[in-house]
């Protein structure tokens, strides 16, 4: 009998974050005649001993493919963070000893930043106490903000539907030909590639997004209101992407501003949304149009029902290179995804040192975007187009989509 | 050369009502070498003379198939109520003045209660008159609020994009397993039966939302924080679906209790949304929870990407029988949709009168309620489901759903 593998899942959920898992699955029941266990919800729940065998949950084809067609994290997550094994060794003890326990191989994680950091933080701990764990991170991110990686899976889908919801938001924009500001915000508090996405609407069928305000771009209340009401003398509806991540000059995210965002609840939780709602109300009050803000939320990150196929094929990928190199010895790397070309689209795998991703925050490079910090440039398109191409059908029964039953 | 046949959209968009133009368009085509206009923006545009020779844009099959698979009004919409005869001759003098410059035979307009009153005065006058047009309503409306019909074209789509985002919200708000409330706010000012879709999530491999919030029901605060209260107990997530219209004893809506609702703007206009963000700042400030609202906003009504195939073939189906009516020599009526059965699903178009739809409304029955108003019975489920049946995949380009080019 060989050695048995686990793999978590951490942070925010994405539509294909279960295709990676698929793709560590399979991979790994190809290589060991082992266990293929399941952290519930990451780390976290592995050191409270929430272990599952996925042998017994994902036994058939049917399931991994329902498994594939499920949006959100089908282990359930975390936004735990280890900490360093200086400050805390008594957790990294008490890891190692679970996956002793467990008589664990292979070690894998799929999600952003922080779930880098944790490989990273792993691994070097084990390399000190001579385990023979490998530790392998699987990107995962909506954000597209992890270096080392051309872009993360999760990303293409969720930039689809925004390219989709914004064609259709558009649309039903203009229906009255009055006027008419809609400002949709969109998620992505530091980086804006997701922000971005909504210039891929413009098309033959559709004029496309009249501004896009990105959080790498400082942000003036007052310019920006100048600029809404120069374009409302062109076009009666005008159409906004905003990040929820624009911030003033000073610092201050845009939502601070609102009464509303200040609220602070009973335990403390500071609910910061509303960029929106507080710009639609400023155009409200200095411009005679009527207003609209749309907040995307958690739609746009578990839209199961509209992802990418090449989102979703190389979420399955980069879970199975990542299985394949950990079999093959590696440890504290990172999956990334290199693009060969871009017409015709190609991509690959490779390994990155997680010291390169844990931690950092790739933005938007500001060359992309046109002089009035309104639009997006043509390298962006032709970055991010490749990314949203083809469809993977969800299977509908009884009218709705079907996803996995819940472990 | 016969009679022209002229055609518009009113009222508020929905992802299914250019199939019904394309039943209207096809129908009258087959039936007159006359042309068929498009009144641009409703009864509105064409008293400004704003008409379109919809024989001249929608020329090619290829270009209607494009058509049924646009959400919103390709001919934009108005909200225009016509004064009564009585209160305003002026307006029908001067209209009926225009049809007969355009030699129209046969009127057709497409959407709600505002609607169907515009088509019972015109047919009326028309009458008086003696004018020989044929005027015929053709029923819209995501509400699925009119009476004599068993439901409106655009209901069944809206329902299904609601099941389906109801089934991912609720997957997405479990990852993390800890204390969660979602409160999704749904549209629906005085009749809650897209509120009530949102029960359609529940089955095998979902656990369906916690409590359902109809506009019918009146609301108390605090009973509903007792509710989710002594929910959270059983499971940490909630997930609740609410109206927009939901209204405490007094009449008032919930929406209006938060401050940011009672914003005006400087030109009058009342903005009314935030139900389920008040609710969420309620639940906070009293449970030791985290909160998230929801707004599905416009997205409900254009999510041209996910429709059901049984809306938008019925869309299509009202349109060519209205047509054939009109042809037929009748004038005054709506078209219905009458179920002949549930299993299977049979149903067929009749012809009602038009003044036992103009201005009323139709709600939800309580009997289709639980006991504890918190979710919907087998009747409305045996109701709702056929409504959601199968799908009409968008024809996909370059990565997104292609619509028709505005006219």
């Amino acid at each position: 009998m060989g050695k048995n593998a686990i793999v978590g899942q951490s942070g925010g959920p994405t539509s294909v974050i279960n295709a990676s898992l698929a793709g560590v699955v399979e991979a790994c029941m190809s290589r060991t005649d082992g266990k293929v266990y399941g952290m519930a919800h990451g780390i976290e729940g592995l050191l409270q001993g929430k272990v599952l065998d996925l042998s017994e949950t994902l036994k058939t084809s049917l399931e991994i493919e329902f498994l594939k067609r499920t949006p959100s994290s089908y282990l359930g997550s975390c936004r735990y963070k280890l900490p360093a094994p200086e400050d805390d060794e008594a957790v990294y003890e008490k890891l190692f000893e679970l996956l002793k326990k467990l008589d664990i191989g292979w070690f894998f994680y799929i999600g952003g930043n922080d779930s880098m950091d944790t490989i990273g933080k792993l691994a070097r701990y084990g390399a000190q106490v001579g385990s023979e764990i490998r530790f392998m991170g699987v990107p995962k991110t909506i954000d597209n903000d992890l270096m080392c990686t051309d872009h993360t899976p999760g990303y293409g889908s969720a930039a689809k539907y925004i390219g989709t919801v914004m064609k259709e938001v558009i649309r039903d924009a203009t229906v009255y030909g009055t006027n008419y500001v809609t400002i949709v915000e969109i998620m992505g508090r530091n980086a804006g590639w997701l922000t971005a996405a909504a210039a891929l609407a413009r098309g033959d069928d559709c004029e496309g997004v009249d501004m896009i305000c990105l959080p790498e771009v400082p942000f003036h209340v007052d310019r920006f209101l100048a600029k809404v009401e120069a374009m409302q003398k062109m076009r009666k509806s005008v159409v906004i992407a905003v990040s929820e991540g624009v911030k003033l000059e000073d610092g201050r995210y845009v939502c601070e501003l609102s009464d509303d965002a200040r609220f602070v609840d009973a335990f403390g939780h500071k609910n910061l949304t509303g960029t929106a709602r507080y710009l639609c109300n400023q155009v409200a009050a200095h411009l005679d149009t009527k207003t609209r803000s749309v907040e995307l939320s958690l739609l746009q990150r578990c839209a199961g029902h509209l992802t990418s196929r090449t989102d979703i094929t190389e979420a399955y990928q980069v879970g199975g290179a990542a299985a394949k190199a950990a079999f093959e010895g590696v440890t504290g790397k990172m999956v990334a995804l290199k693009r060969l070309s871009n017409e015709p689209y190609q991509v690959t795998t490779e390994l990155v040192d997680i010291d390169k991703v844990a931690n950092y925050e790739k933005k938007v490079p500001l060359e992309w975007v046109n002089a009035n910090f309104t639009d997006m440039l043509h390298p962006f398109l032709q970055y991010a187009r490749p990314l949203i191409q083809a469809e993977l059908t969800p299977m509908y029964i009884a009218g709705l989509p079907r996803h996995i039953i819940t472990c």
